[in-house]
C-alpha cells in the first residue's frame, strides 16, 4: 500500500481550542482507496514548522493533504510554506481567481480585496476547484509526495477531497485497499486476550490484529490489506472467523455495535424482557439500554432507587434487610431485582448497588465496592465486583454496567 | 512559554478508527501550566515512526508527553522506541514490578507474566506510578526535551498527568501563561451569543473569545495570555465578569462544570430533593444526575417507564390518559411528573416522554416531538419541544434532559 500522512493546520487545534475531526474522516477515506495513514502532524499557523512538517513529509511519504492554513488572513500560511518547501515563487493564477469572483458574486458581494491571495499559486502547482467556499486548493509534487493542500471547513474539504484527490490516489494506489474491523470483547484483559492471539498479533503480519482497552471492554483491530477489495475482504473474514473461534463468547459485538445492542438482540430474538433496579450506576444501564433504537420491545423500564425509601417502596426492599446489611449488599442487590422483575413485569431483571465514590467508602465497603443481581423466573444471583477505590467514579458507573450487561449475555447465551 | 510536543501513538488512531481525545485534554492542560503544544503527532504501532517521532521531539521540544504504547502486547513500542533514542537498554523496575503485582492483587487476580514487560524501563529514566491501571509511565531526559510517556487510557493519562507531570512542568515553565475559561450556557443559539460578545470576539484581542455549539448548550472560550500567572488571571477575569453581565442566566457553569452539576448545587443548596420518571430518556436524566458524587443529598430516584405498563403500575399514570392522548401528550407528562414525586417523595419531579427514533414517529406525532413535565408543591406544567425529525436519536435524547434540567434551573433560580 501507498504511504499517506496528514496534515492539519491551525492554532486553535495545536492548543485544543478545537476537535479536528478532518483527521479521522481523511484516515478511513485514504484507508478505503489503498493509502494507509502512517503519520497525523498537526502544526500551528506559523510558518517554520509548516515548513519543517511538509519537509517530512515530501521525503517520507507518497502522498499528503493538508488541510487548513487556506483562508485570506494573514495567519493563514499554507500557500507560502509550500512555495518555500517546492523553492518556487507564488504566483496568481488567473482562473482561480476569476472563480473567487464568481463565488462571491453568487453570493451577491463584491469580492474583497483580501481574498485576492487566495489564487495565489505555487509556480507550477495546480488549483483544486472550490466549489463551495473561496478557498482552491493546490497540487503539486513535493520530492516523492503528491501533495493536495484543502481548506478546513470539514464540509468544502470533503467535497473536494471525494471529487478531486480520490480519483487521482486511487488511480495511483496500484489497486492496494485496506479493510478494517473491530471485535468487541468483555470478560477478560488485555494481556489474556493478547495471549490467545498472539500468534495472529506477530509484526508485519497481514492482517494484522492489535488490541485497545476501553472502560471494561477490549477493541480487537483486525486490519487487512489486498490487491482488490475482494482479496482483502477474503483475508478479513479467514482471521475474524480465527479470533471469533479462539475468543468465543468473550465476542459481544462488532465494529460499532454495542454490549447493549447486543444483549438487546438476544433478548429481541428470545421473545423475552428486561427491567433494571440501579443505585449507583443511577440509570445508566437503562440508558445504555434505550440507547439503540426498538429498545422498547423488549426493555420494560428501570427504577432508580437512589434513596433508601425508594428502594423500600418502589421496590419493595425489606427495610430490615437494608438495616442489618446495607444498601450496598447481595442480600439488597438480590431483593432490588426481584422487586424490579415483579413490579416492571419482566422475564430478566438487573440490578447494582454499590459506592462509585469518591466519598463514602469505608474499611469495609470501600469506594469501588459494586453488587451486582441478576433475576429470572429460576431465581436470583448477586455477585461481588471490586474496582479500586481509586478508579473514577464514571469508570466504577460504566464498568458495573458492563458487567450487569454481561452477566446477562452470557445467562441469555446458556 | 514553554515549547510542548504531544505524541499520541496507536495505529487504531493513525487510521481513524478510534478518535484520539487524550491530545485536546493534554494540549488545554499543557496551556494552562505555561506549555504552548507546538506540535502533534500522532504515529502508529511501528517502531520506526516513533523512534524518527521521539528524536525530532527531542531535538525541538522543552517537553514532550507522549500517550499510548505502553500496554503488556507486542505492539506496545513506547518503551523500547524509548531506550533506542536513548541509546540504553531496557531494565525491570523492581518497584513497578511490584505496583503491578499488587494492581491485579487488589483485583483478586495473579499478574499474567506477560505484564512483566510493563516494569521494563529505559536504564536511567524514572517510572510514573499508575495507580489505576497496569502500565507505570516512564520519564526521561532526551537531548533538549524532558518526556513524559503516560498510557492512552484516558482516565489513567489524566490522573497521572495532574498527579506527576504537571507539578514538574509547572515548576519549569517561566514567562508567559496562557489561561482559558469555559462558561457554558443553554437557552440561546451561537449566534444569538455571539451577537451579544460581538465586541469581545474581535482578532487578535487578548482575552481572546470565541464560542463552540456542542448539544443544545453553548461553550464561550476565552483565552488570556499575560507575562505571569496573575496577568493573566486578572485579564481572564475582566473578561469573564463582563460575559457574565451580559449572558446572565444563560450561563449555568465554567470549565467542567454540567448543567446537572449546576441544577445539582442549587437543589443542594435549597434543601430540597429531585425525582424523575423517564420514557424517552430512558435513564439519562439520573445518569447526568448522579455523574455528580453527592447526587444522593439531592437526588431520590427516578422510574423509567419505558413500557405503558410501568407508567400505570408504578406512576400512577391513568390508563384513560393513556388511551384518550397517547404517551406522548402533555397530559401523561404531567402525570409522570406527579407520580414520581408523590411516589418518590420529592420536592420537585421531571418527566420526559417523546419520540427518540428513528422509528415510531407518525404525522402529527414526529419524531423529535417531546414533552417535558415539572411538579412541585404549588402544582405542575408540560412543555412541548420540536427537534428535527432528522435528528440523530442520541442528540433528541440529550436536548430534551438538557431542556428538562434547564426548566428546573430556571425555576429554582426564580
Amino acid at each position: 500500500m501507498q504511504n499517506a500522512w496528514i496534515i492539519s493546520i491551525g492554532t486553535e487545534l495545536t492548543l485544543g481550542q478545537s476537535v479536528d475531526t478532518n483527521a479521522v474522516w481523511l484516515a478511513r477515506r485514504l484507508a478505503e482507496i489503498g493509502h494507509r495513514c502512517d503519520r497525523h502532524i498537526t502544526a500551528p499557523d506559523d510558518l517554520e514548522p509548516l515548513v519543517d512538517t511538509l519537509r517530512q513529509a515530501a521525503a517520507q511519504a507518497d502522498a499528503v493533504v493538508v488541510s487548513g492554513g487556506l483562508g485570506p488572513t494573514d495567519d493563514d500560511l499554507t500557500r507560502v510554506a509550500l512555495a518555500r518547501v517546492a523553492g518556487v515563487e507564488l504566483a496568481p493564477d488567473a482562473r482561480s481567481l476569476a472563480q473567487i469572483r464568481a463565488f462571491f458574486e453568487r453570493r451577491g458581494r463584491a469580492m474583497p480585496e483580501r481574498n485576492a491571495v487566495q489564487a495565489l499559486l505555487p509556480r507550477g502547482a495546480q488549483a483544486i476547484e472550490n466549489t463551495c467556499g473561496s478557498a482552491p486548493g493546490v497540487l503539486l509534487r513535493l520530492e516523492r509526495a503528491l501533495v493536495f493542500a484543502l481548506p478546513g471547513v470539514p464540509f468544502e474539504m470533503k467535497r473536494m477531497f471525494d471529487r478531486d484527490v480520490a480519483p487521482r490516489l486511487s488511480a495511483d494506489s496500484h489497486g492496494d485497499v485496506l479493510l478494517s474491523r473491530r471485535l468487541n470483547c468483555i470478560g477478560k484483559g488485555e494481556s489474556d486476550i493478547g495471549e490467545l492471539l498472539a500468534d495472529l498479533m506477530r509484526r508485519g503480519a497481514n492482517p494484522e490484529v492489535g488490541t485497545t482497552a476501553e472502560l471494561g471492554t477490549i477493541g480487537v483491530r483486525i486490519n487487512a490489506a489486498g490487491e482488490t477489495r475482494a482479496i482483502a475482504e477474503a483475508r478479513l473474514e479467514k482471521t475474524e472467523a480465527e479470533a471469533r473461534r479462539r475468543l468465543g463468547a468473550l465476542v459481544f459485538g462488532r465494529d460499532e455495535e454495542t454490549l447493549a445492542d447486543a444483549v438487546g438482540a438476544l433478548l429481541h430474538a428470545r421473545g423475552t424482557t428486561l427491567a433494571t433496579a440501579e443505585s449507583c450506576t443511577g440509570g445508566l444501564i437503562g440508558k445504555l439500554l434505550t440507547d439503540t433504537p426498538g429498545s422498547s420491545a423488549y426493555f420494560k423500564g428501570a427504577v432508580v432507587a437512589y434513596a433508601n425509601e425508594a428502594k423500600v417502596e418502589l421496590l419493595g426492599v425489606d427495610p430490615a434487610a437494608l438495616r442489618q446489611h446495607g444498601a450496598v449488599s447481595p442480600e439488597v442487590a438480590e431483593q432490588m431485582a426481584c422487586g424490579a422483575r415483579r413490579r416492571l413485569g419482566a422475564d430478566f431483571a438487573l440490578s447494582a448497588t454499590g459506592i462509585a465514590g469518591p466519598g463514602g467508602g469505608t474499611a469495609a465497603k470501600p469506594v469501588g465496592l459494586v453488587y451486582i443481581g441478576l433475576a429470572d423466573g429460576a431465581g436470583v444471583q448477586a455477585r461481588e465486583l471490586r474496582y479500586g477505590a481509586d478508579a473514577p467514579r464514571e469508570a466504577i458507573r460504566l464498568r458495573a454496567a458492563n458487567t450487569a450487561l454481561n452477566l446477562l449475555r452470557l445467562r441469555l447465551l446458556g
